[in-house]
């Protein structure tokens, strides 16, 4: 068999085995250079290697050729909505046009080296935003070994999956103004807690800080309001993941929570990675959903049932450690509700989404000891230890680091998305 | 005494007897004139009579002399969000300019016939538009009655008030996507109710359609991600107040509820008033707040701990009535946690708000049986029925129109939020 025919795609970028950022990936996200003189807006690019291959100058350039892009302003906004809002043939048409430009048989930018200068962009001369406006942002509950450990913990045994579950993806609506970037400092949220016998709640800084392993959905175009996408189209509105950390103040939760749900045990901040891995690039790491009993009900039947095999690991760095250590390791493909399933189901009762909104996955446990996606489920609601490094935790403490990553292995290459982090700082005085 | 010294404030523009928008109110909202050939930008205004007073129009002619608002673009913008950002002083400098144009005793608008036509706009000629964008918007519970009777309702009569609510104003997010402006109709949203014995659940058209009457406030500027409002500070964040009808699905919301809240059971559909009504214009309706037992806690016990009184009216037209019939009488006054209290729970986890975000009170229910703010407690979860003019409900039938009111009465004029209506439409096939 000839070399050529089953020689992967290759970049002339120099990518270094294990990274994230291959030419199979090109992530999408929104930096501004570091350091210029003068402020610059921020512009749209995709990950290559250790570079941020800048979108604005790609298109300023001439090189987005196709029908759809050639005359498209989509990438000289400050966020990605726009380019959302076009949908998959512009996706497409991008993902085609950039893999062509980066790789190694192509001359045009590789032997450009003005060009070059301008387009890529050393990831450590960046400052990476937040890459979408989100309208409106979900949190889901899919995962069966999560909903299964939390009934348990705050209802008892008895029916720790209330019946709807199996019915219905279960979600709520989560606060879209603190979305934040990876990298950006948590501080420690006040609030009340469950009182004690007789005496006043509890009110001060939260005792029962947890990180939670998530993946978001990123919407496409989206619908009118008052007409429900069907199940089989919901595929072509999904633009890519992303991963999350839904940090809970599990005291606070825990005290406010009936009947309307999580409100400030959540909204205090809710961490995202800056990379958006497309739903193209993901296409070679689908895997079997997990079975589904009961069937759902025709309008969640779907033709194409599939799962992502994403691996997934949380790390923590305490302060005084100098090396993060892993406290769990779990995988996308535990997912129950897939992500068509929660898109038809948010919109069956006329419910509009716009390009930019985001669904959040709900804690990602699996089903093992180390796969559990948050400390209320590691440690069992700081019943028990787990531990870190040279020290424990039952749950975060001022200056713990937590570093969520994610990273698909593909034959010779990965798709990764980078890491999402976020340090707990103390709690204003 | 001289009839000049208590003379009222009066406009050079007639204001029917009885109208909602004398001199004294001046509510703000965006407009579109209706019919122009060519689609012009929406545009914001105060109503002033059956006119809509252009501030793009204002602005141009130059007659916004203040330091802040002279110079400002914020009345070309197509929303209210810019000019909610700017915070009260603007708003107050606002407010004196276009008191002081539309006032009888002043000529530079009432004697320029070229310029009054440019600036006044009949009614009749706008088409009224959402007059914000809605970064968040935040529902809360606090009718005491009205969670007394939800309690009562969907857990029984042992604890209808879960103790966290005489602690804290209890909320949760709602849909953003949504919020529609006054006028726009609903379609009946399809969804899933709880199964019967051991079928399926049900899925098809909602059978228990309700309207929710509430008012929402309108944020201003709002705070940076982490830095808490301080109760006593919290008012200057409040610019007004519209009137709100949370659309709710009680079948689909009381199966899916458990354990995270209302999710698409709300979702379909919110409508406001086209109007804002400043909390400068309500001040003369300030009214003791109910007496909070147990106290609130230090982060929610407020120097000035006031509520509004506000006279509210729902009423339905049935699709084959020639008029509609009154089938609640309410009052903002009984909201136990005031507005103030709201914004500064909301934040005091560090949670951030942005201009144009909204809270909602919750449905505002009384004490009597004819101040019930929905039909789940007005027929006791369609447990009996209610007159409506010369026909009976239990629940929204296809064709109903919901039409929410609110006016206060001073002394010879009103401040009114004009309407709040929608049509029920059939669900879709
Ligand atoms: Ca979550
Ligand atoms: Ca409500
Ligand atoms: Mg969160
Ligand atoms: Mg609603």
């Amino acid at each position: 068999m000839a070399e050529g025919s089953r020689s992967p795609l290759r970049s002339f970028v120099e990518v270094a085995p294990g990274s994230h950022f291959p030419i199979q990936n090109l992530p999408f996200g929104v930096f501004r250079r570091r350091g210029s003189p003068e402020p610059e807006p921020p512009r749209p690019a995709v990950a290559i290697g250790d570079f941020a291959l800048d979108l604005a100058a790609v298109s300023d350039a001439g090189l987005f050729h196709g029908p759809l892009l050639s005359a498209s302003p989509c990438f000289r906004q400050e966020t990605l909505n726009m380019f959302l809002g076009m949908g998959r043939p512009a996706w497409k048409e991008a993902r085609a046009t950039l893999q062509k430009i980066l790789s190694a048989d192509e001359p045009v930018l590789r032997d450009n080296e003005a060009l070059k200068k301008k387009c890529l962009v050393p990831m450590s001369d960046t400052e990476m935003l937040l890459p979408i406006t989100v309208g409106d942002y979900t949190d889901f509950f899919c995962s069966v070994h999560h909903a299964r450990n939390c009934g348990f913990i705050f209802r008892g045994p008895q029916t720790p999956v209330n019946p709807n579950w199996f019915q219905l993806p279960v979600g709520y609506h989560g606060r879209a103004s603190s979305v934040i970037v990876s990298g950006t400092d948590i501080i420690r949220p006040k609030g009340q807690g469950h009182p004690t016998g007789d005496s006043r709640p509890y009110f001060g800084p939260s005792k029962k800080l947890d990180f939670e392993l998530e993946m978001a959905a990123i919407v496409g175009p989206g619908n009118e309001l008052g007409k429900p996408i069907d199940i089989n189209d919901a595929e072509e509105h999904i633009f890519g993941l992303m991963i999350m950390n839904d940090w809970s103040a599990r005291d606070i939760q825990a005290w406010e929570t009936i009947p309307l749900g999580p409100f400030l045990g959540k909204s205090f901040s809710t961490t995202v990675s800056p990379w958006i891995v497309t739903m193209d690039a993901l296409k070679p790491f689908t895997c079997e959903a997990p079975k589904q009993e009961p069937e759902p009900l025709p309008y969640l039947a779907e033709k194409n049932h599939v799962n992502y095999d994403i691996p997934l690991e949380v790390w923590i760095k305490p302060k005084e450690q100098s090396e993060p250590s892993m406290v769990a390791k779990s995988n996308f493909k535990h997912l129950y509700w897939t992500l068509t399933q929660q898109l038809a189901h948010h919109t069956v009762n006329g419910c509009n989404l716009r390009p930019g909104d985001m669904f959040a996955t709900g804690t990602l446990s699996g089903p093992e000891t180390e796969s559990l996606g948050c400390l209320l489920e590691l440690t069992w609601n700081g019943q028990k230890e787990i531990s870190v490094g040279n020290s424990t935790r039952k749950f975060l403490e001022d200056g713990d680091e937590v570093i969520l990553t994610a990273c698909c292995k593909g034959e010779g290459y990965n798709v990764g998305f980078g890491t999402c982090t976020g340090k707990v700082l103390p709690a204003l005085p």
